[in-house]
This record gives structure tokens, sequence and C-alpha cells, in this order.
């Protein structure tokens, strides 16, 4: 991947790469990516900037590694979505409150905002956010297909206009925050749970 | 407002000042709100940075004068909900068509989601983008209220959740732009007119 390899104790070294994810997500969502410069990351990490670059090259690598991190967080999501019993609809509207408070939080929606604006006009984070979100959709489509859902029949194109929808709304919350910062996640569910709903019952 | 005031035929210096809003929305759109000086939004405009200080005294209040223009085009549309015969229901859905269209413009999309990212990091950019927000929703809520409204008896905080929900959705089609460039507004069409008439009528 995007990292170096070196002799290390391998518990030690993922705890510092951790340690400098977590100082460049900061310094990115304070100062924008491009803002942000190693020395500041390093700054902030409380390492040298040489010791950084023992784990990665440069800050591209190191939003992959965020990116990468993001995706998996992501799929232990759908993974249990898979894995959880009982009809699809209860198993996502019981879901809705979770991923409502994870697109209401203002870091991570900060971070996560900024780095889609980065993608508009900086080809390789588009294309590593992209590729992420064909996953996303790709997992997301084969729990619509499983069994127990309502719409698992339906043809392709009616479910890629769903997961969009889907995925637009949450997405679009991160938004809201920033917009509309006394918005509460109750408020939010009052119209949320009626529309996830409407997604995954035929129309 | 932000702008300073000189003697200049107004027709000639409304349409200077449209051309410097035109290359700055480029700038901060390439380069990131951060990333773009005077000296090239200036350049990009074709004019002298001496020349953009009689309309504008800083970077701030053109994004503000930026902010405001999205704002007028935005009340626009909300007037024409506002004024249009029928059953809202008919208007909104006749409506989607136009604002899928307007939040998948990958240009003006990038140049929103660069000024989000900045509110996230700047309190004026943020002010001025909640005070836009405010009114909007105020405008929305007015729209959900109007005769010839299915939910215009419903209690405050069910409008509130509707209205953020609705914004939620068309504001992350944004992001879906960026995530998904192959996205087109007939894919999304199909799953977001059942959506907007769940958020239209009583639950």
């Amino acid at each position: 991947m995007n990292t170096k390899t070196r002799r290390q104790d391998p518990m030690l070294a993922q705890s510092r790469r951790l340690q400098v994810l977590d100082a460049a997500s900061d310094c990115f969502r304070r100062r924008g990516y491009h803002g942000a410069g190693m020395a500041e990351i390093s700054k902030t990490a409380g390492m040298s900037p040489g010791h950084i670059y023992n784990y990665f090259d440069s800050k591209d690598a190191i939003i992959d590694a965020i990116i990468e991190r993001d995706m998996e967080e992501m799929f232990s999501v759908f993974n249990g979505f898979l894995q959880a019993e009982g009809p699809l609809l209860d198993v996502m509207l019981d879901g809705c409150e979770d991923g409502v408070d994870k697109h209401l939080d203002i870091e991570k929606a900060a971070l996560k905002l900024e780095m889609i604006s980065e993608a508009a006009r900086n080809d390789k984070v588009a294309l590593s956010l992209q590729a992420t979100d064909v996953e996303a959709r790709r997992l997301m489509k084969q729990l619509l297909r499983r069994d127990g859902s309502l719409v698992c029949d339906l043809p392709d194109v009616e479910l890629d206009s769903r997961v969009s929808v889907m995925f637009a709304l949450f997405g679009g919350l991160m938004i809201r925050r920033v917009l509309n910062p006394q918005l509460d996640r109750d408020t939010v569910l009052i119209a949320l749970k009626p529309v996830i709903r409407t997604l995954l019952t035929p129309f």
C-alpha cells in the first residue's frame, strides 16, 4: 500500500501510523488539504518530519490512508447490515440513528467535505474517493438484493437510483451540519425514517 | 453592502462586478479559497488588481458577493414555487428536474462544496452561508404552509424535519456528482420523485 516497510514492532508501527492519520485529519480540517504542510502535520503529531516519512512518503499517501480507514469503517457498517437477521427495512430503520449521528459529527463532516472539495480539483484524491464510492454502492446494492428485502427483485437502474438518493441524503447531512449547526438528530429522524421506508419499498 | 461605491456608469460597474465574481468563482474552484489570491483572480478577470479593489475590498467581500448572488438565484426559484398555481406536490414534482440539474452541475457543485468546506474553518464564511440557509429554510417552510400543500397544518418540528431532509437530499447530490461522475439526472429522478412525494404528504 502507501506505506513504507521498516523493521519495527508492528503494533508500535500501526499505532504511530494512526497517530499521523489523526494529526493529519486535524490539520486538513483546520487548514484545508493544501494549507496543511508536512511540517504542521508532524508538529501536531508530536513527531519529527523524518519520523513521519518512515510511515508515509507524502501528503497524498496520508490522504489515501485516511480514505482507506474511512472505507474500512464503512465496510464494517455494511457488513453489520448484511449479517443482521430480520427484514431489511427493520434493520435499516434501526441503523438510521447511528447513520445520522455519524454524518452530523462536525469533525468527521468537516474532514470529509474537505476531501470531497479537494477531489473536485485533484485527480488523485478524486480517483481514490470514487473507487471507494464504487465499492460502497456495490455493497449497498448487494444489501438491497438480499433475502428479506422488499426491493430485491427490482431492475438494476431502480436500485442504482435508490442507492444514489440514499447516499445523497446521508452525505447531505454533513452539509446540513455546517449550514445549520443547531440541527439535531431527533429532528432529522422524523422525516428521514419515512424516506428510508420509501426507498426500501416498491413505489 | 461589501462593495465600494464610485462614480461610474452603473451598468458598466455591475458588469465589471460580475466579471470579477465569475473569475473568482473559477479560481476558488480550481485552487481552493485559500489557494486563490487576488493576483490570480485579477489575472483571470483580465483586470488589474487595483481595478478589482475599486469593486471589492478583499477576497472575503468577493465570497460574500458570490454567496449573495447564489441566494438571489435560490430566492427566485422559491418565489416561482410560491406563485405557481395548483397543488404544491405537483409544483414541486415539476420543479425536481431543474433542481437535480442544478445540483449535478459540476462547476456549481465544486464551488459550493469549496465554500461549505471553507465555512467549516472560517467563521466569516460560515456566518454568511448560515444566514442564507436560515432564509432558505424560512422560505421553504412558507411554501409548505401555503394553500394547496398537504402538510400545511403539521407542527413546526415536522416541517423543520421535512425541510432539512429535502435540503440534505439536494445538497447531497453535489457530493454524488463528485464521487460518482457517471450519475445522470434520469437515474436520480426515479427514486427522488417518490421521496419528494413522501416529504410533501402526511406520514
